[in-house]
């Protein structure tokens, strides 16, 4: 089964972020086989696909995300106890496999839709959460859980490592699904825990770890009880280590920084959930300028409310610009190279995806460049951070097949994806009206 | 010719920014002639619109932008001295009538396509752009530009008034149209000359002025050098009066705000163009508290590149929460409030437009909540900030009259629009590259 797509304006992402008009690329099976500029070759029997000067790109890499979350998305906005006051006890009554199945498939579609093809979750039941990522054909890291605070899912720890060990061995040989262990933060696993982390990630070399790492003001507080830094905390547990994606990272010292250079390990950077938040800017500019591999992520739609990375591409840029009171940090081009190939870097997945590179993985958009808004264009990078939308996005492909076509859902049914959503967002409502009553 | 929409979720963004669920309301001509929630009224001969759950508001309210300068539109971007490298000398040797025409058509596609019913533009060669912005059909405020860096229609203080004058004779009595005068900035016009202007104002009450007031550091510095912040060299110059609608004002202090407070002028806060430019978050917080009216607008394409304003929301509000270091600041419902009524009350049209109540201007759009990305809805508000973007607006209409149906342009011919401006961004490009070279 091939695909040649021609009359591509190609980004394909590589180092040097090469701009290629009337590009051609041709996809066989579940890999990109070649692509380049000018006449496409011949090639018999491929399904040719015109895109008319459409942008054709590597799909995008969200490193960090809760998407059972999409559930809560927009309820108790703008309460600074948010997370006490409703998010805590609505997941303590109502996170169950059924709800994490709904909420995942509300974000995969969403996803989908907004030309993310990788994506990095951090949640509960999370075999619920690759069965349904693994059945929409989407690429994903799917790490399970562990926290002190009363989780859904486990009461001890014994029984969190249980349900890591359940998922590694559901999906350790899947071709799109890494499983992953997702301790939440130091404050809510604690040294000991974290130590036991890095023990179990020394028996599963190669898989990812998920932590927030320097997010909040109550983890630096807890860290300083220790006399550390949240990540001098997560070092001294020997967890500071390849293979680990630091959610957030707003709270990283100069030393920090170099540090988790020397340890390699990736961040996963969420602009607009900081932003909504008011946490602060992340120090993104000096963590790239210091080696450290920075991936765009939405977090989970709770906090970000999107989960496509065209509604964070202003925030990355505008927060470092303001942070540097210049235009000149972070400019488009970075920001697009975060979204996809350095983004992979960070899930460890770059040796796959990324980029369009012959070889490679066919997870690939095509983005329209038809309304007006986009025009004129002079940078394409410009145009993609500054004027494009999720809904440009015209056609998804991962690993060969096809997930959107001309804005449709191809592997997903929308319309029970829908009903099952708003299912439980009625169950929502009525315990909110409950807790506001209290 | 009446139309009656019936099953709307109606946000008419009076004072108490009620939402109500299964509303109808009436046009009757250029005007609202009721509206309510249940069964609606039986009107003979109404065209009846079932709006199926969508949402129906007021027309949104932009009340500062260079809207010719979309042909700018990511030219030159991440580069400081952006401004004069590129742009004015672009501007000395483009900026005609023709090129005036071509961009602000553009825009005025991109901002009906994006929910603005109602824009505020300072430009040059006004008249062209108040007959383009009629022929739309938009509603406006459309300000003759006065400055001293040689700019591209008047050579003289005098052949600058004089357009202001011929502005003012052409449309005075417009239906839609408010002809307006814009002193560029303090540093580029000088006391003399906004004194000048302010005797202007005097000759012509009820007519806006549009100037931009502490957006620059170089502005801090003119101003200092006579002993003055920015808004109190406006104010020596008898400008800081009923009328005055200051674009940006980031750089204010405590005692300006009171001022402009007690003074009577509105603000255009130009969230994303600021942050692109990493100039600074203007303290809105503080400047509404002081009471006054703040409207959300988009500044030119060259500065923020998008003529909506839901790629505005988001900035404007994790600006506020950033610099308040809370979730708190700037919720939801203030963001539409500011977008809608506020911004009216900026340009001084409160009185027609930004809410919708029975005898004022059926100036309202339709924002389609079908996309998976907005669901689900537990706060209408918060949808419409953090999620809702600019193609989900479906329907917009100004004084009775269909803007746009179903996305589809009515009153411009959306090819010929692209293709004036492709014509004028082809010789830019061109002079671009000499720059480049030199």
């Amino acid at each position: 089964m091939k695909t040649l797509f021609v009359n591509a304006l190609l980004l394909p992402c590589t180092p040097g972020m090469p701009v290629m008009p009337r590009g051609w690329l041709l996809v066989d099976g579940d890999r990109i086989a070649g692509l380049g500029v000018g006449p496409a070759p011949d090639t018999a029997g491929a399904q040719v696909v015109d895109l008319g000067g459409d942008v054709l790109m590597p799909g995008m890499v969200n490193p960090h995300s809760h998407l059972a979350m999409s559930l809560f998305r927009g309820l108790g906005e703008d309460v600074d106890d948010r997370l006490y006051r409703y998010i805590l006890p609505l997941e303590r009554g109502f996170v169950s496999p059924d709800m994490v199945r709904a909420g995942t498939a509300l974000s995969a579609l969403e996803s989908i839709m907004g030309g993310v093809t990788t994506v990095a979750d951090m949640y509960y039941f999370e075999t619920e959460v690759a069965a349904v990522l693994d059945a929409c054909g989407l690429r994903a890291v799917v790490g399970q859980t562990l926290a002190d605070f009363d989780p859904p899912d486990h009461k001890t720890w014994d029984e969190g490592f249980a349900r890591v060990d359940e998922l590694v061995a559901a999906y350790g040989d899947h071709p799109r699904i890494t499983p992953s262990i997702a301790p939440h933060a130091p404050y809510s696993t604690g040294i000991a825990v974290m130590e036991r982390v890095a023990r179990w990630a020394e028996d599963h070399p190669g898989l990812p770890i998920q932590m927030h790492v320097g997010e909040t003001d109550a983890e630096n507080d807890w860290a300083a009880r220790h006399g550390l830094t949240p990540v001098q905390a997560v070092d001294q547990a020997g967890l500071l280590r390849p293979g680990l994606i630091c959610a957030h990272s707003l709270h990283v010292s100069p030393d920090d920084i170099a540090r988790m250079a020397e340890a390699g390990v990736g961040v996963a950077h969420n602009a607009r959930a900081n932003g909504k938040a008011g946490r602060g800017i992340a120090p993104v500019v000096a963590m790239r300028a210091a080696g450290i591999p920075v991936g765009i992520s939405t977090d989970g739609p709770m906090s970000g409310n999107t989960l496509d990375l065209f509604a964070q591409f202003g925030p990355v840029s505008m927060f470092q610009k303001l942070a540097g009171h210049s235009r000149k940090p972070m400019p488009s081009v970075e920001v697009i190279r975060m979204a996809t190939l350095e983004g992979a870097r960070v899930l460890g997945l770059d040796g796959r995806v990324g980029s369009l590179v012959a070889g490679k993985q066919a997870d690939l958009i095509r983005v329209s460049l038809d309304a007006p808004r986009l025009h004129p264009i002079y940078d394409i990078y410009a145009t993609l951070v500054f004027s494009a939308m999720a809904p440009d996005v015209r056609d998804v492909m991962v690993a060969g097949q096809w997930l959107l076509r001309d804005r449709q859902a191809m592997t997903m049914d929308r319309a029970k994806v829908m009903a099952d959503a708003a299912q439980v967002a009625g169950r929502f409502r009525h315990r909110m009206a409950e807790i506001d009553a209290a």
